[in-house]
């Protein structure tokens, strides 16, 4: 398969419009990071426009974070509209019943991949409560069979992400050790990242696109490691997803088959 | 008419306060924006405020960009309240039948000045589809005939954005040259400049304020021009709209009559 | 009481998970501030989630910035449910008849700590309409009354914020006299605060923990101060939350009983 670098340089090339029905937190740096990275970000969540609007993108992001009743119907609108390319993002799944049952919902309209923190892939693949808020409460070496039996039930690709990440189809299994510790303390990267994997997935092999949006992700966080602080740190970041070649990513990346 | 310093000068004793009913990606960065400037910005959309808030603020801006039933309700309330200065941001509107019907309800309540890009001013003006999500395809210069248009027609000043600015109330035009081309990679700029445009208009005549914030803005991203990224960019453009003197803006604006 | 460095290193270890409906240009800024400071902020606002969130959150912050009906129900659901550490913050309490009369009816929910500015305190304890927007037009020192006669008869301590904080549970008084002119050119950093001050406040005196919430904030200001302008200060804002120790902080911390 294509490397890193590859993808990153298709995606710049395309720079899809991507459709994200996100949470309040994440709304402006998503749309930075999307934008600093080469794609097209467009935060989109009326009912009224859902099906004109999945015409126009290349791809869709569904992000459950600040969740109320009538956004899970536009995502539910959304997810149903989608006929391409779609990521969900499962924030705090386990942490409520009003959470457990739309993602269930989410999940019956096939969603191309998941991706979603160790404690989140647990609750959607366990049914448990699990974790506490948006942060994970528990290993992604422990999510990995919870990865597997996930995306085999709902033919998704699944990404775990933390200090190394995994990504399976169900059959293939792929971990990816760029990243750095200091991107937890700043909020909605990982829900940034939902955007970049769904940029990265126009017209490509989810799984290997996934694999590759992680690398980059990851490197870029490498990248801005030397920060004083989390909100320098950010703004390195960022200007990292902006400046970073695809040459650089090919050779920087770290992964393996798992 | 002043030069665009003078207008500066003028907002910046004012502190005009500025209702914004905004869009999800932009609240944060515009209200930083105009606090930046010297303005005070409020954001507040609930339709049992709006008789309360409209008597309170000195000038009002409305901006499409995160759309659902509810917030369209509470802009036509708050269009028709306003008895001042108010401006609108028409987002997308060619992308949706949604945001078009909206926005022709919204110009029926006679904005003071209307600023979107190329293809948001064609879009009203035409009543066609144009445009991919938030982002320009196409060029100011193809939208200025339709600029003069709609001016004509609603009675408002409106502002094309771009590369180079144009500006009219369908007799006089103007261009701005001022900006630079990352602009366009940090989000929500377009929609942060709509709030300065307001301030700037607050007890003035609109078509000349506009031309001075507009050559304001471009002037401040002119600052930040020599950033490693688009974050390091944003730090930098506020930081100059803090710092900018009614001097420098006078002596750095790029104005023409069209 | 333990000095305010002591209360900073108590909240670190303990890293409270704290549950916030807040406005939505303070959502980003707010989970950044927590994060870097040392909590867990949980953005969540649903009807539907707000028994199970209760019980999962260490506390709860509610800020009425940008209210609308949907909203002000879910604030008092979940004021209703809250059985531990709220915190109230009345953004422009004053400025409308929608907010004034949300305020009493969170009161009466008896929050452990109200904090606000000069205007919105003077607005929550007299009743009448004070202040433009989010903005102070009172100074602290007018509001030292008012804040008394609130915290006697709600039960809550009561923080004023400004040049000069001023807190007290209506017996006690303290003055804290750290902080930067730059903090209010910065959006939301007030709304912040707020989960710093009920993140400290988890399982301590809630006077003694506000006092010094304000204490290190005011310090991580400082540190800031010598930006170049209010973007550059936030950076400098949130990174110092990161690295100021315990130690510095009660070296710096300037508080006086009043």
């Amino acid at each position: 398969m294509d490397d890193a670098g590859q993808f990153l340089a298709h995606m710049r090339k395309r720079a899809p419009l991507v459709q994200n029905i996100t949470n309040l937190v994440a709304m402006n740096v998503m749309a930075n990071v999307m934008l600093a990275a080469g794609a097209s970000p467009a935060m989109a969540h009326a009912i009224e426009e859902t099906e004109e609007f999945s015409r126009l993108a290349d791809a869709l992001t569904i992000n459950i974070g600040t969740l109320d009743a009538g956004w899970a119907a536009a995502m539910e609108a959304a997810a149903r509209a989608a006929g391409k390319t779609w990521v969900l993002d499962p924030v705090a799944a386990g942490a409520t019943r009003f959470r457990q049952d739309l993602c269930q919902r989410l999940i019956a309209h096939r969603p191309t991949i998941i991706r979603g923190n160790a404690s989140e892939i647990l609750a959607l693949a366990t049914g448990r409560g699990v974790g506490k808020g948006a942060d994970a409460a528990d290993a992604v070496a422990a999510a990995e069979g919870a990865a597997r039996d996930l995306a085999a039930r709902s033919g998704a690709v699944v990404a775990v992400t933390g200090p190394v990440d995994f990504v399976t189809d169900g059959t293939r299994g792929c971990r990816v050790a760029n990243g750095h510790p200091m991107m937890p303390r700043v909020t909605a990267l990982g829900c940034s990242l939902t955007g970049i994997v769904a940029a990265f997935a126009v017209d490509r092999d989810p799984f290997a696109a996934t694999v590759a949006a992680l690398a980059f992700y990851g490197i870029a966080g490498e990248r801005a490691g030397s920060a004083a602080g989390p909100a320098t740190f950010q703004t390195g970041f960022i200007d990292a997803l902006f400046t970073l070649t695809p040459q650089q990513v090919s050779a920087l990346a770290r992964t393996s088959a798992a």
